[in-house]
């Protein structure tokens, strides 16, 4: 075979949908010398994660812990785990994730009753109020508080209240979330979540933050069928992550990446989680006024709009994959895609993390100004950059 | 609560059954920029991932690629995509591991036929004909090649011939083996096998390459059913995995810890696979006569020794975890603990990836011998390293 040299991939400024750019702390975290999975010192990391998580989710759920893979994995960790043959599953959607969990519940066994509604808007709490008026024997609401294919956030408060009074348990998708937009798993009583390490944590990816409540304990517990999976078995994983000192091997942990994620959520501890969420929605104005000046439109209705991901329409006649082809060949920037039926039609840039930050917001509306003059598109010059620093500059920045 | 901070792990030597030590350069490699998991130079190196990877496992599968979590992960990926409700699965079990498939299967609503072997001995390949004698109707033989709970090397390229015998497939476990121990995956047919990133590949915990031929695929292609794993789905994750320019988005793929395996990978094929499998032999031979010098002696029979995994009876009266607390303690070195019944039983010395070392194994010895005299345990002193640099003088190192 050619011989192949070690990869070293070109410094690029993640703004798309994630992975977001990862913080050199976390970089430099991950490269720290391998412990061992059962060694003292790592149980007591391992603890510290826990409280970290706590931290971030705002709960003190006991089962509480990072799955092992990427978020995939940790949404299919609450479907295989709380959803049983023959439930009746209301699941929400309004993107791609929506559908995402559709096919987890019925690769479950179970049947997912469907409450649609447009991308680009947020989950109306009318629809899953008539839905679970329409369906008394659902067992579960399943919706994505953030979703990342189009940018709109859902009240993940209402719905969770909704689903309570018809005595169902609520799985929340907090993905694009965590870190980013208010979230309070214990005032809100999110039954179970799952997140990822690589949006609003600036984390690598590879691992899924999740956490569970008293009920979603207790209908795992009550199972009647094992758990599909025996790799993402919440019985068994505990045996691991649980309390104490007595820690039973499970799987080898990702013992590096989890490093990284520990430094994650260092830093959010040390900058506060309330600060960073005004920070992403400090970062998100000062966009929205340059995008704005600039002509584009916003793909979500105001007021549903997720700081941390920002999807805008791609102008009339302007070639989305030439623009963002030229952008990441001549500036190193990534923006994202549409996804499914919004491919081609909107462009999703994120402000994630420490990526949340004046200098991108001002590089990105840069970059994007002289790519799309360069290709004529019918856009307004000179006046993105001062719409954007004139938020900065009036909230302190 | 309590302010937590950055986590410094000590350094250790790690001689279990793995996590190996991971090689400066692969922990250097993780911390390189993180970049989209769509950009095309990321692209570009999956592509070279492929063909490490084919390197590795000697193999020109198509469907071969690293999955994005540990090897409990490749190894439900094996399982939840080949085995079907209803089928009938020969599996073989002499240690954890086996015992782990038979999970998998059943999970997979399927039956498991279980062949047993002694803990400590290799998979009878008399007992798996008998089982399929006995059952025709099976589909699938699955073993494990290098069983990690024991330290035994089982003939995978008779197993898998005597499965093709009668038109079933075979699921091969190299979680252990891989770069350390010869696997043919080509040579002997193997059709469905997994491994793990850190055991001799030197690589950190959190990644499982998997290699599938095309009888494998062809059964997958063939399914009536889809496979009960989103996160796990072949078909789905070939659409990103897949040869092309056009890579659909699955999941987010663990961008840094793939650096690191492709470094790890890199790294074998510097070396060559051959010799990397002759250097843990010889490192494997070395150890072997040190600690028969010090008078301890091997769990499993000579000639169905793994090199890379030395399991040594623990000598009567001698306390298990105050010896392996002391040595950590003292001189951070990490050795392994029994499993299951073999618990308090044996230690289970690695000498896996580079750290199949002279250094490791005269270290190793010299830190056991000092810790068992301090104990007074009934061992030969004096003689161990001498013992070991005889062999490694002889071979050349």
């Amino acid at each position: 075979m050619t011989t192949i040299r070690s990869f070293n991939p070109p410094i690029r400024t993640l703004m798309g949908p994630g992975p977001s750019d990862v913080h050199p702390r976390i970089l430099e975290a991950m490269a720290r010398p391998t412990i061992g999975h059962l060694d003292p010192v790592f149980v007591g990391m391992m603890d510290e994660m826990k409280s970290l998580l706590h931290y971030a989710f705002r709960t003190r759920n006991e089962l509480t812990l990072p799955v092992s893979a990427p978020g995939s994995a940790g949404m299919e960790t609450c479907f295989v785990n709380l959803v049983e043959p023959g439930d009746k599953v209301i699941v929400c959607q309004n993107g791609v994730f929506g559908g995402r969990m559709k096919e987890n519940v019925e690769r479950s066994g179970a049947t997912a009753i469907m409450v649609k509604d447009e991308w680009g808007k947020p989950v109306d709490p009318n629809k899953v109020a008539e839905a679970l008026a329409a369906h008394p024997d659902a067992k579960i609401v399943a919706f994505v508080q953030a979703e990342t294919s189009t940018g709109a956030l859902s009240d993940a408060e209402t719905i969770t209240r909704l689903a309570h009074d018809q005595g169902c348990l609520v799985i929340v998708d907090a993905v694009t979330s965590l870190g980013g937009s208010p979230l309070e798993v214990d005032a809100w009583g999110i039954d179970a979540i799952y997140s990822g390490s690589q949006k609003c944590l600036s984390c690598a990816p590879g691992l899924s933050p999740v956490s569970f409540g008293p009920r979603a304990v207790e209908k795992i517990k009550a199972r009647k069928t094992p758990c599909q999976s025996w790799f993402l078995d919440l019985s068994l994983v505990m045996n691991y992550w649980g309390g104490g000192t007595k820690r039973a091997y499970h799987h080898t942990a990702p013992i590096n990446g989890l490093y990284g994620l520990h430094e994650a959520l260092v830093m959010l501890q040390e900058e506060g989680v309330e600060h960073s969420w005004k920070r992403h929605t400090d970062m998100h104005e000062a966009l929205k006024a340059g995008f704005e000046a600039l002509g584009l439109s916003f793909v979500v209705p105001e007021g549903s709009r997720l700081p941390q991901l920002n999807s805008v329409t791609i102008p009339q006649g302007v070639d989305d994959a030439a623009v963002r082809g030229l952008l990441l060949k001549r500036y190193g920037l990534e923006i994202g895609a549409g996804l499914g039926d919004l491919a081609g039609k909107i462009w999703r840039v994120g402000l994630m993390g420490h990526g949340a930050s004046a200098k991108n917001v001002v590089f990105c509306l840069t970059a994007l100004e002289a790519v799309l003059s360069e290709m004529k598109a019918p856009i307004a010059a000179g006046v993105a950059v001062p719409a954007a620093q004139a938020v900065l500059a009036a909230k302190g920045y």
